[in-house]
């Protein structure tokens, strides 16, 4: 089966291949009331978009959002609102160059999902990837951005923190690097040493992988549920559901099984307040499958773009042995562009977990069961 | 809100706390026909269960899976059948020894969801971890069990592959080892080295992470799905939702993230028969999404058990700092009993996606979408 | 597929057959904090039993509930209380006398599931209908006792209308004589006739269909959605899917397409106290898939009894033409029994809708969104 | 919480307001390899389009449908073919002329949704309904388009039987006539009736119910569940969320009440080719759940148009009691237009259930287990 939506009630349903007429998603869940508008979510699109700079694919896609329902605009209130019914947006695509791709349409593209899918579907769109190009991924941001309109008070946040081999020195991190450089990358060094890098592998037709982070803070506790609807589980679903990602982590991750019991419990203490204040954040703001209040810090693993233009060996879908070079437009380093779909994933499990915990406590945020005072 | 189901076709919904009476599952979805037994389920159930050596619990449980439903004997069949309705399975507790638990009623236990489970509920069985204990990974190898049945044909087994700083050599694998050692070690060199070390952790009450690999062999083509339904999505939350988990990844995993384009894209060749052979498989067995033919490969990782001998900064739930040590009976690896736990995630995810299959290409098995041959 | 849960937010999955050792259901999704007691559970699965008089089939079944799961007593709270986690309730099967049913293992009893399911699982548990036997009722009751708890302040009761042809007189409804006479039924006149046409129906060892009819007062304006999850819908659906029902409806029901839009449409005032009333009620307490605030009201048929004592053509499993009379304890009027089920099932609907509008708005109740006043 | 989708593996999510740029849905989970084409889906919604007759309102839409996504052109396929990603549909509104709703923004018409909306969601979009304007059903009738395409060799057709208190005579049932009068009406002379009938309710302004019956033909036995996704359940569940439905029902439905079993219980015997074979229809073609291989019939009851020109008392957002006609262009019986929409509902569950039932059986159609004949 094909299944496009993800979310038990802040659902997303996304639509649309890379070279159809649009693309696009219904959000189904989002509550009445809030204030939206299409400049908001294209900011977010804007983040995400091709074209900016040579280390992206120089496809030239305006990605404009068109807003088709689910919002009202009426005069009791301050512009338009959501109406707690379905939020149809739709992107349509206009830089297609459908030729580009018919060469390889009896072909199928090593590390693409060419082969897959006709193993699947026995009938495939060969042009960009259909449904899994990366274009996909717009329709995720603008999503995202509806998301965020549920989570005030919570910043979501990412960077790229590794490039190929090279990863960034976390105590150069720097929020406000990450709008400074073509890269996302929260390190101004890094970012410089980066560019000759891309530009090496630019240059020789090849491409590279990559290691993001995305950071959501001001997630009080208690979001998420033990067993099956991990607060940690879902957001590793959610960033694994991007294209080319081989790999998700949280809080220290991988490293965790280097540590020592004694090491990795982040202690406890009272705060200032005398509010529960955790001491470290190896757990990444996640214990049980439940928020701490702790940031939350994932990290997520891309694979190098696919489409290169070095020849590699393949077959074709008529039974011959081919060799495939992959000409058109594409990225470098695909990680780039995840930045953005990162964060946006991360806003819509955080704001399906926030409804899901209302339904619970009947409480518009988080529990805030006084701790049982003596 | 508590969610306790994982799958869409083949779907499992475990209930039951470490010190409730019993736990146990429903499985729902499981086609009718299938020979079944209490015994082939006990199996599994024998390999996660506690008490087998020094380095895992000694809290005794037999762990006897009773079949309550959903299985027919008809003498037209030769013996116990499934009948396509829903399979309850239940596990009675046994040696629960509440009164160890008492002294940390109202504390949280650091790196335990003691205190996000306050956060979350406003209520919690402080007994053993409740839900969030890992006895609730029996129901999920006796669900496992039901899923391997669906499954023929395919091979699917786990190890740990790396106990705190330790890795083994992978030259060096040999499954037959895996039973040899209480630690599903691959590597019987490593094994050895191994024991020394985790009884020294374990000597000082302390304890230690681990990364555990699953591997399914025989797995056809064309499972999965493109954008949501992905198949390393699924196997990434299954295994994510297991405790103690803190990452997870598929073939290459991280390491593709250093990855060149060339060297990421396993080649394909047309082999001996005239079928389509990967001649590498950095993937993991997952191309998009959706599986290649060759062996599925996740690994995760396993943070150290959080209760420990030694003391620990921590609050109460009546608002005081406390420190706090863990007494009772607990393992100084976890991770060693998750491999059987990883290994029946991963078969409830495939047999979802079985059936998943089947409702798309209405035929026994994947898609054998012949290639177009000219 | 078999798929056996009902609910979005408040789910209960249900299993076991007639005749297998046990049946029960999983609650997942309830509110922790509740007071709970095996006790008040067992009070409405003693409403439903059978052996009570000689109108209901014979079987001596206890129906003790056992709850297994997701309650603690704690010594801060009075008794056990729900803790957030899966309610697994069991009920043991005592009286089965499996061998009544030997005669028509291989025979396809008319009106039973016999047939169907053979052709729908290719195998079937022929003693007592299996899955299909009206027993797995007894599970939903359990769950609907549970749903009663998240429902403070909403009354749910349910009466036996009309018996084969003979419906009861409105104007004589009392409530109080549901529980006076072995039908449920709430006209005291009506309920001693059908004791003698009732009487003549078990003595022929025929069967008679029935109409029941479910209410809820105290239900808030708010509870539902405009189109997929109506709460009419929702509702109909819970009812339907009750052993025999064969019809569903709301409020005027059928008997609305006579209607001209004057006499249908509910008129509002505004009541003593500022608040809107309704003038009369012929939406049944829902329009447009959310509810008014009157009083929530659904009727459902169901059809006679399928086993009976008179030979009906058939045929076999093994393809020859029989003719067949079933033997065993049966109900006269299966619809009886239903009275407490269809309660249970209005019960967990509406529980599930409060949970949900709870997610939307963040508040413990329906909305209160206070009239727009000058 | 709003939800916008129905069915299972066959689900459907629409979107769209009455006065919104436009409304649609996405259709998730059809099989590839289905030749489609915009005109086959155009046919069924010119169909539903309402300005076709005076009975109906005189709202001008083309209904023009768009698809967006989910296939392609090879020159491989005769034409457009589904590739089993997402089928988005989207159809533009044209003639809106909002200005007509002005003066009912802040008062809740009588028997129809205002009031709910602002109890749930504390803002509506008052033009024409918003979300719960019948509209909708032009996304659910471009659906049900799609769905047939799952279904060949499926028949589903339906018809009006009775408008308010005139029912039709069976015995003069003819499909052809369904076409030949603005009232699908199967019986030429009540067709000829029910014009005079309709006209007088028109010229009075006032609206009035009907009774409506959908038949699918040539449904294999074997599909369904026997708990809780009985295809009777889901056909109810469907139908019941039409607009302005208040009742379904299944083969002899509500009158099923007044039967004995042995009237009830529909005989069997073989047939010529030695198959099993019905002797009535009782049932409407479904037994515990699941389908017979007789044609399945349900009918569903419509109210009146809540939309009159007669004043009707009501009250005010802001709190006053009103007196209420609602202006604009509506229609005098809204069953007549609910007849494409029920067939579409009734073609989307059957195209789910067949797709579950591949599921469990891996074949392309419902089981065909051979009786076990000696």
């Amino acid at each position: 089966m094909s299944h496009n939506s993800f979310g038990h009630l802040f659902r997303v349903t996304t639509w649309g291949e890379s070279h159809g007429p649009a693309l696009g998603c219904v959000v189904d869940g989002c509550p009445p009331g809030l204030l939206i508008s299409a400049e908001t979510i294209q900011q977010w699109l804007d983040r995400r978009r091709p074209g900016g700079s040579r280390f992206v694919t120089q496809r030239q896609e305006p990605d404009a959002v068109e807003i088709l329902s689910g919002v009202f605009e009426d005069d009791r209130t301050n512009g338009l609102v959501t109406t707690g019914t379905p939020i149809s947006l739709m992107i349509r695509n206009v830089d297609q160059r459908s030729k580009d791709y018919g060469d390889i349409r009896d072909r199928y593209r090593p590390g693409h999902a060419d082969y897959v899918y006709d193993m699947k579907y026995g009938v495939r769109d060969y042009r960009g990837g259909g449904r899994s190009s990366a274009r996909e991924t717009a329709a995720r941001v603008a999503a995202g951005a509806v998301a965020r309109l549920v989570l005030p008070g919570v910043t979501i946040r990412g960077a790229m923190i590794q490039m190929g081999p090279h990863r960034i020195d976390r105590a150069r991190w720097d929020w406000s690097a990450v709008d400074e450089n073509p890269f996302f990358c929260p390190d101004p060094v890094a970012a410089k040493e980066w560019e000759v890098f891309l530009d090496g592998v630019r240059k020789e037709g090849s491409s590279i992988g990559a290691v993001l982070e995305v950071v959501a803070e001001g997630v009080p506790a208690g979001l998420g549920a033990p067993v099956y609807a991990k607060l940690d589980q879902d957001i590793c679903s959610a960033l694994m559901s991007i294209n080319a990602v081989k790999g998700v982590e949280i809080g220290d991750g991988f490293a965790s099984a280097t540590l020592s019991g004694e090491d990795n419990a982040d202690e406890m203490r009272l705060g200032a307040n005398g509010q529960p204040v955790f001491l470290s954040n190896h757990a990444g703001g996640i214990l049980g499958g439940i928020s701490t209040g702790e940031p939350i810090v994932a990290r997520f693993a891309i694979k190098p773009t696919s489409s290169i233009l070095t020849h590699r060996r393949s077959i074709s879908a008529t039974g011959e042995e081919v060799d495939l070079r992959t000409k058109g437009r594409h990225d470098p380093c695909v990680g780039i562009r995840a930045v953005p779909v990162g964060e946006a994933m991360l806003a819509c499990v955080l704001a399906d977990h926030l409804l899901r915990h209302r339904a619970q406590t009947g409480r518009p945020g988080p529990a805030d069961y006084p701790l049982h005072r003596a």
